[in-house]
């Protein structure tokens, strides 16, 4: 039982002082990668992948070893990073599932603290379209772009997959990176895919990015142009005309998500000799559970299965990140030239992993740590910082504390938000202190409604649907109609050995479904009315004329009865 | 699980035009009073209390006798009627607490059917002034007047509570009830308190309807003129001038909620020998469970603890709903001279109940059957109800039930709105039909934050809830921080034995625990995007050119791979 917020509040107005003395965040860069895995950067261990610029940042930044997303899969990600809330509180649980109005964002949060919220690249946000035609906002509008862009103002949206097939075009809008290209020379309608995703093929054939076999075929576009340089000078454009003003930029990048690519000298930087073995054993095929098993039939997965599409695509994935690195060096030095890296707190992180063949999968979608959970080094340039610097936290932290995180970092208020924000701010952890409570379990969704697993397991979309819940040791997956799946961190770092059926566990498997059970009742729309405000109105409405369950006028004060009991009019 | 949706729509296809043939319902009369217990009815079996008018609506229609509200409380109940959803789902979880913009109401889905939906009444709605500013909606314009008054055309808007105090007035907004008591000649600033809510007092003085001592003096108003009949006039206004238009008119009562006193001759039409005993037992006072013992000690609950004051009060509350039923009458009267009676579904129904002393409460708020169940009668015209008039129904319905009713009623599809509307239809149910899988369980939950029991247990906002789930037989209360409690209504049905510490149920609390665990989990908030409109994106993406985990281009339809494997640009 938490104590009174009374309590709560003085002590938050002490850290608020505390924190003002030594707050130096004046902006806020908050990159993305989009589908990096944790252990893919030399600081988290990687053997071949050497990543100086990133491991610098965390060299003065704090370096989260137990980072998760709220969803393994794009969309629903980023509405968690971007809402502070859980995928079930939010809704939009999965790509193009579009976020309802009304849910606020960074920037709902950021921009009364004078703060700008500017996105240069990919959000993955899908519109309430019919829900702003019904509450009359119209989508040009400044409030209509905000609500269709989760909050905030596209310096330049560009999600990063201009796809198009026989049913037309995967994202109707057409990016502004087409016409850079186009202006820089590279022909053709959708010179995205035919310069910066393909290859030369067979005579005067295009070999596309599509097909995995071409991966380590150089893209035929210069380095220069290719997508991770080209929103790195889109970034580095809006902070030079920014000026003075405070600002949060989400640079977010599309790789090194698929199409797997790379623009020469990153495409053969690495060869078939770098690719790391891949964690998975036979007994994981021995009669898995029914929605793992359908997963690893995916074709994607089965692609990720044969060494031969590993040893091909494995090491582009690294040049990939490679050249996102190289675009870090080239973006910081931009910062330390203007003196942005004394007032600006960076983030670096993804919005979930890549199985790349680990446990016979592809893709994400799945709870297992080389999907869920992410890269996050957080650098602070604060005073206050100075004694975490470099060092690695392994409390379990989630990809909806940035939000709050944000709030604090430049004066403002988180806790006071706690009844819209789920997440929990990160600046004690960056600065030292150890929360007396934080969470005891990281939270995972995955909506697989659109999925062939769904088609195959003839699971109505309402079911389709997978809750994760781990603690520093036990990671335990609830799949509504199935039976659950269990993992021992500790003793199965590799999470091999499903235990979800496993007699012996279940108590364990109990604990861990009770306490997904609270978190299913936890409060999470009661967003119109904070704690503090409740508590204000505690015991007023006698005040105001309200006299329940007295029996006679000397039973209460006289002043209660003032104008009840005057004179008759 | 749930079959595959598209059985499901074929289904509904039938079912919609099954009922089309024999649809006559045009219109829909939604009348709701305050605090009205489920047995202070004749048809429900009181003894005393003859309501022969809502009998013979009864007689009609089809009564729900195990009906119960989502929450015990004006405000949350009601914005769960209005938006057909939980009140975890639309966070509005106690008075005052402003329904969060977005949330959909009855309005919503039925003014683009054609209905004109329309208050009368009591809503206890309060804006979401926050929300509207942040996406620039002006409160005055129309949509913003609907989403102030959660989704209704406020024909008059009175929540019946016009109390003042030291700190001023409990709702701001002066009703036009006061303006019409004064053009009648009662004088002075708030007629509502001081002739229709008080009684003649000792010398020149008033004796407050506040102090329930009053209860059974008369109110100084008339009887022509007090709240019951007024707001059954503005109903006949509305209707009159509506014409041929299709309304859906929400005739809305405060009574017989407190202030508890009446006008001549309801003020002794009934006398303490007309009081039924009080449901309570010793056992209850010994030992009860902590937040159960904190609520017998509020005020009100003392007071109804003492017959003295039952045997006051209790005629009182009788004479109010023999003035309801009286206006009924009236009422029905009018709509049977103008033909409405063919083309009108009724609904009688209330906010939730009244303790009157049972379990040794006052007021409402927990979920004893006094307080969560509610009077239901519908009345539907249509032949194809012929079958089930003057029949009572047992089923598990909820006050969410009513939203999607009134939208098929009137021809619409409530089930491909199953993403937002938790409730179910009862149309099936009044024409006869058993549905092969109705629920199992009802749910409740309560708010306390505000209470003297949060305050006296030393609770935060944020955990002062409780859940109440209950089947035909147990009722279960999980009150987090404390012990559930459990009543076995078969062998108990006065809800007498609390058996949430007796080991001998620890089976049974461990099966609903888990079955509200399981409703816990629900997908409420994916509220964008139906279940037919997820089914029809099954498989789409690849023919807009995602093309996922294809190793080589012969691996899938030459048809994919149009505009990716041309000649070079």
């Amino acid at each position: 039982m938490v104590p009174l917020a009374s309590r709560q509040a003085a002590l938050r107005i002490h850290d608020l002082d505390q924190q003002a003395m030594s707050r130096r965040v004046k902006n806020i860069l908050f990159i993305m990668c989009d589908q990096l895995r944790w252990d893919y950067l030399s600081c988290a261990g990687h053997p071949r992948l050497h990543t100086p610029n990133i491991d610098a940042l965390a060299a003065r930044g704090v370096r989260f070893t137990a980072a998760r997303v709220q969803s393994p899969i794009c969309g629903a990600s980023r509405m968690s990073f971007y809402t502070g809330r859980y995928v079930q509180s939010h809704g939009a649980s999965w790509n193009g599932f579009p976020l309802k109005v009304g849910e606020m964002t960074m920037g709902d949060y950021l921009r009364p603290l004078g703060v700008e919220t500017v996105l240069v690249g990919k959000t993955h946000m899908e519109p309430d379209t019919e829900g702003m035609a019904r509450l009359g906002i119209d989508p040009q509008s400044i409030i209509g772009v905000r609500v269709s862009e989760c909050g905030f103002d596209p310096y330049e949206r560009d999600d990063g997959l201009h796809a198009f097939g026989p049913d037309g075009r995967y994202d109707p809008r057409v990016p502004r990176y087409n016409s850079y290209l186009n202006e820089k020379g590279y022909g053709g309608d959708n010179p995205w895919h035919d310069w910066a995703n393909a290859a030369e093929g067979e005579g005067n054939k295009l070999a596309s990015g599509w097909a995995m076999r071409n991966a380590r075929r150089p893209a035929r576009v210069a380095e220069e142009d290719s997508e991770t340089p080209y929103m790195t000078r889109r970034a580095m454009d809006y902070i030079a005309q920014a000026g003075d003003r405070p600002w949060c930029l989400h640079l977010s990048f599309i790789k090194p998500h698929w199409p797997y690519i790379a623009p020469a000298p990153y495409n053969d930087m690495y060869g078939p000799d770098d690719v790391i073995p891949a964690v998975r054993s036979e007994e994981e095929r021995r009669d898995p559970h029914p929605v793992f098993r359908e997963f690893m039939h995916h074709r994607v997965s089965e692609s990720f299965a044969r060494e031969e599409v590993r040893r091909e695509v494995i090491p582009v994935y690294m040049g990939l990140i490679k050249q996102i690195d190289d675009q870090m060096g080239v973006l910081f030095a931009f910062l330390r030239e203007r003196g942005l890296f004394d007032n600006t707190l960076i983030v670096f992180t993804s919005d979930h992993g890549d199985y790349l063949g680990d446990h016979w999968l592809g893709e994400k979608d799945l709870f297992h740590e080389p999907s869920v959970k992410i890269p996050l080094i957080i650098y602070d340039p604060s005073p206050a910082a100075d004694a975490t610097r470099g060092t690695a936290n392994d409390a379990l932290v989630e990809a909806i504390d940035l939000a709050p995180t944000f709030i604090a970092a430049v004066g403002g208020d988180a806790e006071a938000q706690a009844h819209r924000l789920e997440g929990r701010s990160l600046m004690p952890l960056l600065h030292g202190a150890t929360p007396a409570r934080w969470r005891e379990f990281t939270i995972s969704e995955y909506d697989y409604s659109l999925s062939p697993t769904a088609v195959k397991l003839n699971i109505a979309p309402r079911d389709a649907r997978l809750f994760m819940i781990a603690d520093r040791r036990w990671k335990y997956i609830h799949a509504p109609g199935f039976r659950p799946m269990l993992f021992d961190l500790e003793r199965d770092p590799d999470e091999l050995h499903d235990l979800g059926a496993d007699p012996a566990y279940a108590a364990e498997r109990a604990r861990l479904d009770a306490a997904l059970a609270r978190w299913g009742l936890r409060m999470s729309q009661r967003t119109t009315l904070s704690e503090d405000q409740i508590l204000a109105r505690r015991g007023k409405v006698q005040r105001r004329g309200i006299l329940i369950g007295v029996w006679q006028e000397k039973d209460i004060p006289d002043e209660l009865w003032q104008g009840y009991l005057g004179d008759r009019p």
